[in-house]
């Protein structure tokens, strides 16, 4: 265990905290509530930024910018909306400083009072339907399919490491339709991009579904998530795509003429996806060695250490090194040789495995006589020798194996943690002693969900897309219920 | 001509401006100051982007993010950074709304008041030294190499798209180093790659010098640009390198302890590129039927129009288009096949010469005939019939030509545009007159380059490094001088 990393088992928070420090990932900045993303955790953010965005562009969208600053008025339009984000937010009044009368500070200059406050951006929405409505005339200017790479800030009171920060970096794709099933059609697709992108680079099993009312995204029809299961038996909503109807269209006015002349109000979707996805990733596979990453997301795939007494063996080291690193390099395998000398083998050794590189190679002397590598990975700590010459298909094949196993073992680990209850007292027993999904009925009302959230911090995750009709009866007024919903405590 | 287009030679301002909305590059939204960037003006910032980030990386750079909101008080403490930073900026005073109490809007809640007011980045030095502080305690945690690609806010009152917003995207460097030796050479190897990514992606010559006084960043001891020579005759700033000194440093007392055990303070360099880079693209090579941009930053390098009258010609012209697609993206260029049955070819011709895609290929029933090809270039216009099997071999020599002859084009121009001037007059003159680059004398002093530029509107864009030691005298005030440095009016 690396000494300086709570016990995951202990204290689940402070190891989660420990590990974002320690690895190097993220730090609490001088402004409340927001972070510095050190250069090892925005290495894993560009890898999520690099897959997703592929993925988004063979599903046909484009990247643009839209401002920062949204008007403060324009949350006023849509009712829902200014409900859920124009509340908690940073409010920009003024535009100038000035020196102040003693001279020795900058204070904010009165004069410079903007006549209308901006604020900066919760979320693009508003903005984005306002430039829309220029952009839009007929049915030949749609769809427009959008996605923004942004920062955006939510005043948070009570903020941690990637979960929740006031300033945190995402994507949020902004969809204009002619039609409603378009639009519908359109907010499915992106949801299944996130649980493929989930499931395939995160080797993190999801749960895709429908959230209530009471979960919704302020100005809504719909609202579909993929929701993942954490080590401590907690949820985390990992992406969200909206629904959003007309309301926007109709907030900002933005009419087309469809292909029978006939004007009508445009079908909206939206859907993001944010750094919160790197505390999503340490949570569910790292464990009290430090962060176990997938290998598609790693930024370092390999690490390759030589182990010497002095130069000469160095140099032979560095010699067989070199060849490795460039053949995985040549298959696009990311490759990292460490040659300090101010510290020790094994100190390395327990360095890259809190950061979570994938494999290890470590060469001797021995190594270099007998024509051979130690092979490491990270995932379950096993440790072979190979031949030197084998060591580029061994790695290869290793990669996706590694991949492979750290989803089945998350896999493995949700299955053994989701329950199908039917009774209140073990609804509440299992979310007191060992958390986990819970598939239970539900009579369908937010009132209801709002109770049971008030008595066990429980919510509903979502309404899986999977949910067999079952006639059954609401865990907690008994009243009859056609499915289950997906009940968890969450991030 | 593009009919939309304002004829370049008679209102260069109007042209510009008119350019970017026509080819949909970006357009200013509700906000004051604040663009949007439309999707194909951000496929060329990201083309920028994807470029230069290779080029930071194979520097040794690693990119990381630090928040947005910088402290008031952060400012106050390098004096010469708060007089160029804290005036003109975004202040936000308070993190929430509420409901009026007409209940019909929502308003500022006045209980919400932050103690001390955060201010948007204007640039991140202060913030980021800051965090350096805690990073560094020895010189074994040096050198710090981190680039941050971000949105900073600078209220201007007068603004242009993409040269002058308040809002705008960018990416600064910012290093830390044991010496000052280290810190210069750092300085120079960006201002190095600012030139290297300006010439070889923007086919933009530019000239490398030091910024004079006056002109230099605030905070900083030296600072080094490039200056490119736009086609109405004024300089663009094309990207700065900022060697700080120990100001930084000094300001957040940020000391380590050197290989002799003795404490030093950090010694630092920042750098930056922005947005503004569209603009100078646009500028320097884009003509009257619009925009003209080098292969190397098209986001479309090659489109395909079909020309027919009925199905059965597209079906066939589109399996000669698809081959040619298959082969050209298997090259690596980006190809586009436009099948828009509701525009004509000849539209299309002009949307995409107003868009400056390099390489056009038209294939029609007869090409389909004669196994040929029609071949546009964008930059000179010219067109020719060649063999379609001949087309991948022919269309990559074609756009490193094009490249290199955009590149030539701007370095003519730029030739006959630069002169050594030595009296007073021919400098008014030239400056009323034509424009241009003017290598003069000067004695050297803040104060006649601040007469200078208030008599004639024209700054001191750089010392060229290349400029060589000369005797002369001041073209304004006759005292002796050294060298010559770079004199233009600029945006």
């Amino acid at each position: 265990m690396a000494k300086f990393l709570t016990n995951r088992d202990e204290n689940y928070a402070q190891w989660y905290n420990d590990l974002v420090i320690k690895a190097d990932l993220a730090e609490n900045s001088a402004v409340r509530g927001c972070m510095v993303i050190k250069p090892y955790g925005y290495a894993i953010w560009e890898r999520i930024q690099s897959e997703l965005d592929k993925m988004f562009k063979a599903t046909g969208h484009v990247n643009a910018y839209f401002p920062i600053f949204i008007p403060k008025s324009f949350f006023s339009r849509e009712a829902k909306h200014v409900e859920g984000f124009a509340k908690e937010c940073a409010v920009v009044t003024h535009y100038r400083l000035k020196n102040d009368e003693s001279g020795k500070g900058i204070v904010v200059d009165p004069a410079a009072k903007l006549e209308e406050e901006l604020i900066i951006r919760p979320t693009s929405e508003t903005i984005i339907w306002n430039s829309y409505k220029n952009w839009i005339h007929s049915y030949r200017d749609l769809p427009i399919l959008i996605n923004q790479w942004a920062n955006v800030v939510r005043w948070e009171m009570r903020t941690r490491l990637f979960l929740r920060t006031s300033e945190f970096l995402w994507q949020e794709g902004h969809t204009a339709h002619a039609t409603r099933e378009e639009a519908v059609e359109e907010t499915q697709r992106m949801i299944n991009v996130y649980a493929d992108f989930a499931e395939n680079f995160m080797a993190l099993p999801v749960i895709k579904g429908y959230k209530s009312e009471n979960e919704r995204f302020a100005g809504a029809l719909d609202t579909y998530a993929i929701e993942a299961l954490m080590q401590d038996g907690k949820a985390l909503q990992a992406g969200t795509s909206h629904f959003l109807g007309q309301n926007f269209a109709k907030a900002f006015d933005v009419q087309f003429t469809d292909k029978n002349g006939k004007l009508d109000y445009v079908w909206a979707t939206s859907w993001g996806l944010s750094t919160r996805m790197i505390g999503a990733l340490i949570m569910a596979h790292s464990d009290n060695r430090g962060l176990v990453l997938p290998p598609k997301l790693a930024p370092t795939q390999v690490v390759i250490i030589p182990i010497f007494k002095n130069a000469e063996q160095l140099a032979k080291i560095s010699d067989a090194a070199g060849r490795i690193t460039d053949e995985l390099t040549a298959k696009g395998i990311s490759v990292k040789y460490d040659t300090r000398d101010n510290n020790t083998p094994g100190w390395k050794f327990a360095d890259y495995e809190l950061k979570g590189v994938p494999v290890r190679l470590a060469i001797g002397p021995r190594d270099i006589e007998n024509g051979t590598v130690e092979i490491a990975r990270r995932d379950t700590l096993e440790k072979q020798s190979i031949p030197a010459d084998k060591v580029t298909s061994h790695v290869t094949e290793l990669l996706v194996e590694i991949q492979k196993n750290i989803f089945s073992k998350a896999e493995e680990f949700r299955k053994a943690n989701t329950f199908r209850v039917d009774k209140w007292d073990e609804f509440v027993n299992i979310l007191d002693n060992q958390g986990g999904f819970i598939l239970a009925h539900w009579d369908g009302t937010p009132e209801t969900e709002e109770k049971i959230k008030n008595e066990t911090k429980a919510t509903i995750r979502c309404i899986p897309f999977d949910s067999p009709d079952e006639d059954g009866r609401c865990i907690y007024t008994g009243k009859p219920s056609k499915r289950r919903a997906l009940f968890a405590r969450s991030y």
